[in-house]
């Protein structure tokens, strides 16, 4: 079982996932936790490279999803099928949804390329993606809380309209996979709606 | 003009180039000196991941040609076709034919990635690519001086064999844009060669 998070800053994608790793560790179920860009020490400094500001080199739309996806093949071949093959349970912060939303919804990188990459290099889609929704200004108030921000946390509200509208038109497409939950709502009855999916 | 240096290790590439280089500035042109992976701070930062060497984490064959082209977009984005853009000569150690050598009949990926990665990702293919060819010993020798060995350095005689014969494949495929040099000549008749080649 392979169950992916998905929304903009904030929203509580990371509180979810903690929430349903220990409902899983207390079923006495075998779960990894993780997370995208990133998951092993490599793809984590892949990560480095994507979130940090530097204002001396503006990184391309393209260089950004190839990053993405480098980080992607590691994280797949070294964590996320190893796990699943042992039959684990993978709970991972994001994935090939956040490069549609971001790189083509919002940066306007062509679907195209993002097919091809998903076609070529992404060997496993999750079972289950939930999509936290939420109004944007939302989700930056909840996160506003925690300090510097990254090279894409200092995007405009417009650019993350665009990112949202991106997973409203995955959820669109594939409403069998992508279950959208209403991220508004209290931790808790997220969490309950959550599990409602997966039952 | 856009020319590319390719080759296994310690062939002459980099001694080449500087002559080449040298010799077009005392022709008074105007000429950009760079190389892949790298080329601008971001690129040389993911270079430094493709070179070093981790024994703890073994990088996957996608993750290492990913992390090629992720460097590559921002190399032409940024460098390359900004300076070919302004009319500029474009000396290049190292291209687009070493993803295939190297990655493609070095580490056995598909052709078929390399090429929708080139399609979709490379605008500007070089006018000319010198291949300096030589017996795989022959140029690890030269190369021995050097100090420690990179990820790549530390590779097996029977890899670099296999990325000979496919920088071989492309020159037979490719012979207007491959021009193939006798590296194991002096390096004043190596440039010579060259700039025959060039006339
Ligand atoms: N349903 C909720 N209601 C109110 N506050 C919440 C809710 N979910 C999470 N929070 C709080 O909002 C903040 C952001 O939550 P969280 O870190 O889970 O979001 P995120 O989607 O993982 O953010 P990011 O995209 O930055 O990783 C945290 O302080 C968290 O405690
Ligand atoms: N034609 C030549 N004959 C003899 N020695 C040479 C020749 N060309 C280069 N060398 C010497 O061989 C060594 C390797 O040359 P060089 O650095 O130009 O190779 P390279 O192809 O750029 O290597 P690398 O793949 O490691 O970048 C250097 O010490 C250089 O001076
Ligand atoms: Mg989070
Ligand atoms: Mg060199």
């Amino acid at each position: 079982m392979f169950i992916s998070f998905e929304g903009t800053e904030g929203v509580g994608k990371t509180t979810l996932i903690r929430k349903l790793h220990d409902y899983y560790i207390e079923q006495g179920k075998e779960v990894v936790l993780t997370r995208e860009p990133g998951g092993t020490p490599l793809a984590e400094q892949i990560r480095s490279l994507l979130l940090s500001v530097n204002h001396d080199e503006k990184m391309n739309s393209d260089t950004e999803l190839l990053l993405m996806y480098a980080a992607r093949a590691q994280h797949l071949q070294q964590v996320i099928m190893p796990a699943l093959n042992a039959g684990k349970i993978v709970l991972c912060d994001r994935f090939v949804d956040s490069s549609y939303a971001y790189q083509c919804a919002g940066r306007g990188l062509s679907k195209q390329k993002l097919k091809l990459l998903n076609e070529h290099f992404v060997e496993k889609m999750p079972d289950v993606t939930f999509w936290l929704d939420a109004p944007i200004e939302l989700g930056m108030n909840r996160a506003r809380e925690r300090g510097a921000l990254d090279r894409f946390e200092q995007e405009k509200v417009s650019f993350f309209e665009k990112v949202r509208s991106g997973f409203a038109e995955i959820y669109r497409i594939e409403p069998d996979r992508m279950r959208r939950l209403d991220a508004t709502q209290t931790p808790e009855k997220v969490f309950e709606d959550a599990l409602g999916c997966l039952k």
